[in-house]
């Protein structure tokens, strides 16, 4: 029996458990409309490091040990570790793994990381391979800026479209029982979309298509609309992509409801940052599911949510090689709260 | 019910299916032991693109393609697409997934790669998530070349634990039902272990420790010794790491018999090539599993052997801020040949 509705959609039976969630932001975040949702906000992007790749891993790190902490449970009790971030060669996400001692899948879906992580963790537990385990996902400006576009002492000038890399990190725990913060009900991984885009600094136009082609298969597979949802939720889109994503859905047929949407890269900075087009990176999402996504689902406030994190592929090498910019999205049905724990 | 045996080891009732494979290699690996079973020998590295990077992305294609033709199965009826390889980003796998239009998971897990992509392959065909779905690794020598270490047109001087990249992709397509090649029982993924090498030029000592770690939880937990395995198969230890390997284990008292084990890494490349301590990259155990593996288990001359490949987690930003070399290994327990299939 394959547990899929569609051919796009798994459908996780027994519903597995995000036991508890941790977000470690920087300061720039911790100034932002979620500051005193994160469980640390660093006052320093360094956090005590040598180099920003180091401090990218030790934040990583810190999330997962922060979410074992407050779900009572040892790192030598999970099973399985899967992440990523933005880092070539992951090595934020491989250097935590070390330290942690936690079996590693390493992952890289560019921003799209935490919902590829949440997907193939709720398998895993679903499944019964491996419980609890543990997704986590993060980014660093800093390692950000000099890896993808200039040292930061150069001080380059942004384009309107541009969005800021996330100094941040977020981890979740997830197992197959248990009362949680919410439930993963289904999910539906996302094809390689490209539409064209080349400019390396509008990666909400180079998402956008992928987003909407996710979001078209899941709908059509689940029989649902955006309407049934309280909340559509892209990981970081920014203004561009997000309405770009508003426009392709209409005129897919599919709208996106007033007030039914929103993007964590228009959630994490204080407006009056000079971010432009938004917040960006692996770790945006991140935060803001641990933040501000996983408690309203545990409160109630929201029944059910789509998470979709999305991510732009490119790399340095492939900009400079003519390579325009393909995007990838995931999308995971949440649902909360506590109440209907184990109710399948 | 957890489908595991001990902390480590993840059973697969359906025990999936190993399709159809394929290999696409390189001019120089076509002159190996193995070159007559690859699918494709390039006569020249480019593969007709103008660029390696575009090449490496070629090849992996390439190799899917190929795989779902000898499975006589359509591109648009794979679930999955679980893939990567050694440049930045995973460009190489993430291009060849926008050209093959199947939902993809991207992983890194440097040289690891083909069998993390089975381990999470078999999790998602095994649980009903995903089937079939596609597992691939890649990697091309001169795109590892002058993005780890230097442009070839500098001639560098390469040292004697100096290891080989291969140029070369290897596909599988998996599936929970169906006369396979070989069927996956079991799988272990690994801890990132370091034991301080910090050598960039020995790989094999750097991935040592963590396939020592992996095979010795993944026997303990399945209380079975190496002399039960026609073959324990590591990835790319090379000279050097396959050597360190015999000592670990021995050491832990679970010696590796003569003739009981080989590496990937030292079955690629003539011997008159000047390839020092072997063979290594995403695509060599890929390759060799496709060419070499997988027909022994087809064939019933092998009735079943450990499959581990092994990755050093490193890039040239962490070699140079200091960092020591962690490795991670994952194994995977393959079974032949046709005549038990579905038989559990």
């Amino acid at each position: 029996m394959l547990h899929r509705t569609g051919d796009a959609t798994i459908v996780f039976e027994s519903r597995p458990a995000i036991l508890a969630s941790a977000a470690v932001a920087g300061p720039k975040e911790g100034r932002g409309p979620l500051g005193g949702q994160f469980d640390l906000v660093l006052s320093d992007p360094m956090f005590g490091q040598s180099s920003f790749e180091q401090a990218e891993s030790r934040m990583l790190q810190e999330a997962c040990e922060r979410c074992l902490q407050k779900a009572g449970a040892g790192a030598d009790k999970v099973q399985a570790l899967l992440g990523g971030d933005l880092e070539n060669q992951i090595m934020a996400a491989s250097l935590a793994a070390r330290a942690l001692g936690i079996p590693f899948l390493g992952l890289y879906g560019a921003c799209s990381t935490m919902a590829e992580s949440l997907l193939l963790g709720a398998a895993l537990a679903d499944g019964g391979f491996a419980a609890p385990v543990l997704c986590a996902a993060g980014s660093h400006y800093a390692t950000a800026e000099r890896q993808y576009r200039f040292p930061l002492e150069y001080g380059n000038q942004r384009t309107p479209a541009a969005q800021w890399t996330v100094t941040g990190a977020g981890a979740c725990l997830l197992d197959r029982e248990g009362k949680g913060m919410a439930r993963i009900s289904c999910a539906a991984a996302g094809r390689v979309i490209d539409l064209g885009i080349s400019d390396v600094n509008n990666m909400g136009a180079a998402m956008a298509p992928a987003a909407a082609d996710t979001l078209r298969r899941f709908f059509a597979d689940t029989h649902t609309s955006p309407g049934d949802y309280d909340r559509v939720i892209s990981g970081d889109l920014g203004r561009v992509g997000a309405e770009l994503l508003h426009e392709l859905m209409a005129r897919s047929g599919v709208p996106l409801p007033d007030g039914g949407y929103m993007d964590c890269g228009l959630s994490v900075f204080d407006p009056r940052d000079d971010v432009h087009a938004g917040a960006s990176g692996c770790g945006c999402s991140a935060i803001v599911l641990s933040a501000l996504i996983l408690p309203k689902l545990r409160s109630g406030e929201w029944k059910k949510v789509l998470f979709m994190a999305t991510g732009a592929l490119l790399s340095p090498t492939t900009s400079q090689q003519g390579e325009t910019i393909p995007g990838v999205a995931h999308v995971i049905c949440l649902e909360g709260g506590e109440d209907d724990a184990h109710v399948s």
